[in-house]
């Protein structure tokens, strides 16, 4: 494969350029980042999962007109997607208490919410992601208003779409990230889409019977069997991959 | 048990007025009918079938924030719901093609919708249920355009999170129906609620891997193992009774 142009790496994937323009190859990694890149380390055939996962849960949103990214999965550990202009802006959308939002209202992990709620986040490594309201990011020009109406009416579709599909193969969808981006689709409008990832790494997910958490919180907490948790989602939704660890392992991404 | 009064008996359900002002037993018959009335049936087993899922699939609409006459199941063969002025408009949410719209536009059964569609009937059976437009709505008063708005937003929700869910579970939603009715809430605050059922009996379910019809499509088509297929659908929602095959028969519906 002619070696071809990195366009960004960050911390679970790396971006190259495309086969065409306006496309982009969306390399997974399966090195796992947390706390704002403090811990650090490798879960073997994440990046092969969340590749596969992410896959079938972007296709499905298309299905029910969720507009995203995605286009195919090229291989194991690469997805073809369109290029678009990442917003500055992560929503988080949570069902239940759990992590930062557990601990800054002292809520007991688990509690349901009264309502699904969606929290914005400022994507900067600098400032470690804080916070922000609606108010900082039109103040600040982050998104525009129509694309932010736009992004929380994706999000509470993408929220219906899955929980239901999580709670069909046993797990409660707790809560999770999502990332948008401006696209300048077929008809040269500009569309925000859905873009990035989601798998694991981004959203939180508990087996319904058990409340075993079944994702990165496993790496973040050091309760092991993460690779496990991993390769159960994609098994219940019917993507693990049929292979042995070896293939599972892949090569280290292309320097 | 004191004999109750009958408020209204309908195709596949009883209404008993209930213990409490405001409420309402729902009895669900074994009873099948199709082609407005003309063709009728019995499925042993599926008042049953149908109390549970409906149960199952309200209570979890509830728990996303959708509100519904649902209070609690009270046995094999009733519920207790909140009493509610049903409007006269029903909506059918339709994903793929099949039916009565594959039908009246030539298209295979099968075929995927553009993007997701609401068509509204008038329900009346002297009248056949004719498929009518917003415009009949509004002009005849059936409901105003704001109840309007509200059954269509919550029709849309129920879509995405019955999609996933059934699909979590191996079931592609066709198309299904829904009844919507006023409530006069806790705070004596009129709010538009779902009603009815959500079963086997008003949702088209089609087996992801084979195709197989999982509604009642057997019955309407003389397919043959229509329990079956009922209880298939209860099973992999996780609320299949554990009971033999007397239990499911149950007794006749209190005359």
């Amino acid at each position: 494969m002619a070696r071809r142009r990195k366009l960004y790496e960050g911390k679970a994937k790396i971006m190259y350029e495309g086969p065409e323009p306006g496309t982009i190859i969306q390399y997974f990694k399966d090195d796992a980042t947390a706390f704002n890149n403090q811990k650090q380390g490798v879960i073997t055939g994440k990046g092969v999962l969340n590749n596969r996962i992410s896959e079938y849960l972007m296709t499905k949103l298309t299905e029910i007109g969720v507009p995203n990214h995605f286009i195919r999965r090229v291989n194991m550990r690469e997805q073809l997607v369109h290029e678009v202009e990442i917003l500055p802006v992560k929503l988080v959308v949570r069902n239940v208490a759990a992590g930062s939002l557990a601990k800054r209202f002292g809520l007991e992990e688990g509690t349901q919410l009264p309502r699904s709620i969606i929290e914005y986040y400022y994507k900067s490594d600098e400032l470690n992601d804080p916070m922000i309201s609606e108010e900082h990011i039109t103040c600040f020009g982050w998104a525009a208003t129509q694309d932010l109406d736009d992004m929380v009416t994706l999000s509470l579709r993408v929220n219906d779409f899955l929980v239901g599909l999580f709670l069909g193969v046993g797990l409660r969808l707790i809560d999770f990230k999502l990332e948008f981006g401006r696209w300048y689709n077929e008809h040269d409008e500009v569309q925000i889409v859905l873009a990035d990832e989601i798998s694991p790494d981004n959203c939180r997910l508990w087996d319904v019977a058990t409340n075993e958490k079944m994702d990165k919180d496993r790496f973040r907490r050091d309760l092991g069997g993460v690779k496990e948790a991993y390769q159960e989602v994609a098994r219940r939704l019917g993507v693990l991959p049929e292979a042995g660890p070896m293939d599972l392992k892949g090569p280290k991404a292309v320097q």
